[in-house]
């Protein structure tokens, strides 16, 4: 089989590809899937990516933690939102989280109706995530999570990474990897500096998450590959593998 | 005022933009809007984009010329389709063109719907219409086509070559005016050379339309700006800037 790897750029263009045989990777960088793999590698049973504030209070007696955010800041009354820094082996081994976020469970949900299997990649996990869309027979939608389903560069530039790692043993580029792929070799010796050019990273800087950002944009200190289960985020069985 | 350049990178996004203030530019480089920018320029007296090939048939019995394509191919029993080389002078001057295309049409009209004003981009008329853009006190959305909602990276490139172009007097770049500037310094020197990585090119290639795809990628060889009125893509007067 001549694996194919394509790049949807929007949650909003989701609807264009064809999944059901496809593992899809969902792609939040800036906060919420470097976040999501940090707890997962940490040791986190689970995390629950909850559509709204609304649904994440309906796990609030369940001994959860719960985790709200909306447009990049925590929600009051919340254990914590999006920081990577509140997914330390401290606070989340063995726990589950409940989680909302504006732009990365919206993705999670859509992919999750149709696509053969959904993981979580961030720059957190890259290689580990790589190897396993490498040894897997199936195709790779790599969906970015954008900012209301606007195009967005960070998530566009792990995209970009993901296609670099993984040209050799894919087929069938569609143009929006080409563009990824191109974006990323640009920025790849300085994410930072790059991302100084985004409107996102304008509007972050806004928010004081700086350190966050940097965080994100780490290669490779997780091993974990967080996956749907259900509704459910888990590790994914190394064993499977 | 601080005017705003955006790019929208498919017809699907547009939603998303607020263009009742705005020049939007219909971007569909290969070919529509080339073929539609050359028409104009050699005197064409209106063009008529429709949405498919049966509102095109309803014009039959007026005189007018008929274009029609679908997925690249002149529909047969048609005058000409979507290549530039059948809007020359001599083929269309002081006449009126009816023109169905697969991605053009559908972007001019949902664009029409809500803007301030809609023209026409093309490589074939960059420095004219930047110089427009420049004159008007108004933002600007750059709408890509795309291919069936689908980025392509012609269009984009494009997209890029009208932000580098603008820059200076325009601000609040958004995330994909960055990708589609950065994308279009890096393809520049060699327009060409660079759209064979894409998969429309490859596409285009099967279509034997090497020819066209070297002519739309022209700089500069036409002055005028199509704009809509009303249902009709017309030259813009040249005295009203």
């Amino acid at each position: 089989m001549s694996k194919k790897i394509e790049v949807c750029l929007t949650p909003a263009l989701i609807g264009l590809y064809d999944i059901e045989q496809s593992i899809v990777v969902v792609i939040d960088i800036l906060r919420a899937t470097s976040s999501i793999t940090y707890g997962i590698d940490n040791g986190a049973e689970a995390i629950i990516p909850v559509a709204n504030v609304d649904d994440c209070l309906n796990y609030s007696d369940k001994g959860f933690l719960l985790a709200a955010e909306r447009n990049g800041e925590v929600v009051v009354g919340y254990d914590f939102g999006n920081s990577p820094f509140s997914y330390t082996k401290e606070k989340v081994a063995g726990k589950t989280i409940v989680l909302t976020t504006t732009n990365g469970t919206k993705a999670l949900h859509l992919a999750n109706k149709r696509a053969y299997q959904v993981v979580i990649g961030s720059f957190l996990n890259l290689d580990a995530l790589c190897n396993y869309l490498e040894s897997q027979n199936k195709n790779v939608l790599l969906l970015c999570a954008g900012w209301k389903d606007q195009f967005n560069l960070e998530d566009t530039l792990f995209a970009g990474a993901v296609v670099n790692k993984l040209r050799k043993n894919f087929k069938h580029f569609d143009d929006s990897s080409v563009a990824a792929e191109d974006l990323y070799l640009l920025a790849k010796e300085d994410l930072r500096k790059y991302l100084h050019k985004s409107s996102h990273s304008h509007r972050l800087a806004q928010l004081n998450i700086e350190e966050d950002v940097v965080f994100c944009l780490q290669l490779n200190i997780c091993k974990a590959i967080p996956v749907l289960d259900g509704e459910r985020l888990i590790a994914l069985n190394p064993k499977a593998f």
